[in-house]
């Protein structure tokens, strides 16, 4: 950041009083310019003991394989967020999805949100910002060929919960970075 | 949003090739300046059958009594946010802090996360963002002096499922404005 969105005089980075952290503040008017962190939500939508994964048609991890996820819009729900997501990228909905794993990811700023759901919409293939969407079983998944760290551990951690629990499950795992902080039951 | 924070040019408001939302974009460098929803980490500081609040030395709704919260910053994992604010305003720490809730309130563009814990450590005095702080049962909670609305909704589930839980219950509450989505047991 060089500039104040405000009035385009120049900013400087230094601590406002009575804060604890340097921003950038504008040299002019003195607008504090705050950057916080974002959320990106998604699905794991289900069908048949199979997740339906997004092969990417754009940067960053072109032709790659992900959850659909993506940034949160002002003015909506995490929830909305993920469906709407998922509709833009796989053309699917799901019925009455549940949050399944918040992630913390501290050194790019990103926090994580997947809901669980069943496809409850025919699957008649990609949104624009994939090339291909496909069903996988647990034996399927392209491990190798994943996007991002965040979706291995997701996936990691659903199928661990299949095993480990029943059908009745219905809960979030928090994690933050590489530890694990608390799974709901 | 005037002003390009790159390069100091005006800014338009128009939808970037291949989106669907209108952005502000810089006139001269073509930068697409995003804007997504904040999120808003804090506790709820559990001892003796009794909740800690903090009265706000600070606007917006000084003098209003609040739990622990306050905007999560760039690095630092959800749970870093809610206990950094905790300690900020209340100079107080809590065992194992576990996600109680999540708000959206899409109106406003904000994410709110409560853990609930106990507090672990001497009750000294309030921070600097905070006139006083004072330990209330729930029938003490001063219900008509409470600083927003999403302390009184997360006080009056939290109180509600001390009524219908026991001591076990660790879970979280995710709540989208005024629809309750899921309960987590």
């Amino acid at each position: 950041m060089n500039y104040c969105n405000q009035c385009g005089a120049s900013v400087i980075r230094s601590i406002p009083e009575g804060d604890h952290l340097p921003r950038f503040v504008c040299s002019e008017c003195h607008s504090i310019h705050y950057e916080n962190p974002r959320i990106i939500a998604g699905c794991i939508p289900e069908l048949d003991n199979k997740i339906l994964l997004c092969r990417r048609a754009i940067e960053p991890k072109y032709g790659l394989w992900t959850l659909p996820a993506g940034f949160m819009e002002n003015n909506e729900t995490t929830l909305l967020a993920a469906t709407r997501e998922t509709m833009e990228e796989a053309n699917i909905t799901l019925e009455s999805p549940s949050l399944f794993s918040i992630f913390s990811i501290p050194h790019i700023s990103q926090v994580y949100m997947f809901y669980r759901g069943t496809i409850n919409s025919a699957i008649t293939g990609p949104g624009t910002e994939s090339l291909e969407i496909a069903l996988f079983s647990e034996a399927e998944i392209p491990w190798n060929d994943l996007a991002f760290p965040v979706v291995s551990e997701t996936l990691k951690l659903y199928f661990e919960h299949q095993h480990n629990h029943d059908a009745t499950f219905n809960g979030a795992i928090i994690k933050t970075n590489d530890q694990l902080i608390t799974r709901f039951y």
